[in-house]
């Protein structure tokens, strides 16, 4: 893995907020981990898609999965995709309304969608599931028809960039010592207790996985 | 405003998870009026790209803004776009990992981009501000340099779908009966408390649009 500074193609050059624009797959790596849902764009024949699917990380890859993947792709053009993950972290409130923003952590992935088959594709799923809460090895095995289908494609992170905005708002200099106010607005986006499906019976225990993400911020920092 | 049951044309008609799929105009603005940020697709030279942005609401239509669009439309081959607002309400586990969910609001539109000028683009502008705090009003108005700046399009809800999922997850009737767990682990967001930036001077009042939003669900349910 390299961890480069460098954009890895022009056409993963941020053309705007350059000072917040992040190349090092490193950082790339952190926001991907923090996130929990990625839009993926295709283009069909009736122009752009974008659906939000879940996703997980393998060493340079992404990894996504599902019907909604192979709809995408049987009626795409070709598999060349774009996977944006997007956090937002507060409101940035500036003295005047053109300047406010948001503080968020983004990665926009572009790139061909590969499919992902045989053992290598059961070994996906797990990550795949596992992002969002690990409880693949403590529920009931996939089937072979359940496994069968599900489709699942992986993205490298070659052409992978970061943008990622913290902080106050930057006001003009003029306005610093005016009459209105500036700050943010934080966001907070944390897991709630479990609730237990009406049809549950007996009395099996929740998923450990699902037990430790339980009250915890759902998009952590670093 | 209409308010079909029917999709507005087959490129909008949900492929999957009929069951769940929404045309009427007042769901979708529901899922739009609780939604913080839009995924924004367009198809350039070198394929799909999907970039965050924010919106706002007016009768039948979306409106986005700023240098972002600026240059997606400058780089796109036409103004086709696909705007995807998605909140994140749980996730969803179910007795075996490939029946997991997420319960979820989405919104998918699709159409053409129409540039935004004159006086109707300062309402628009406002809109969009006051989206996700209204402070249009109490802020330093925009000057002459701010507004030409900003770019606003506006897409017609025309082309829209909803996708909205709640509730348990759906189990084989054979696994009802297992040793497995099965429930929600809802997603909480909401807005924290109001933090003034590091230069501010005197003691402003902060707006009340973001002592409004301090402390409340970010993603408010119907």
């Amino acid at each position: 893995m390299t961890d480069s500074q460098q954009p890895a193609s022009a056409r993963t050059t941020l053309k705007r907020g350059k000072d917040r624009a992040v190349y090092a797959r490193s950082e790339i790596r952190e926001v991907l981990e923090a996130g929990l849902i990625a839009h993926v764009g295709v283009v069909t024949e009736q122009g752009p898609i974008v659906l939000p699917m879940v996703y997980g990380l393998r060493d340079d890859e992404i990894l996504i999965h599902g019907g909604v993947a192979n709809a995408m792709l049987r009626g795409g053009r070709s598999a060349d995709v774009c996977i944006t993950v997007t956090i937002v972290d507060g409101l940035v409130v500036a003295r005047t309304p053109l300047h406010n923003s948001m503080n968020y952590r983004s990665v926009v992935i572009r790139g061909e969608a590969i499919l992902v088959d045989g053992d290598d594709k059961f070994a996906a799923l797990k990550i795949i599931n596992d992002h969002i809460a690990p409880m693949w090895d403590t529920a009931r095995p996939p089937s072979d028809a359940e496994f069968r289908q599900t489709m699942v494609l992986s993205v490298e992170l070659t052409e992978a960039s970061a943008k990622i905005r913290g902080g106050d708002p930057i006001d003009d200099e003029s306005d610093i010592d005016g009459p209105y106010w500036a700050g943010v607005l934080p966001l907070n986006t944390s897991w709630g207790d479990p609730i237990a499906s009406a049809d549950l019976r007996g009395d099996p225990a929740i998923p450990d996985g699902v037990i430790q993400r339980a009250g915890t911020n759902a998009h952590p920092n670093g």
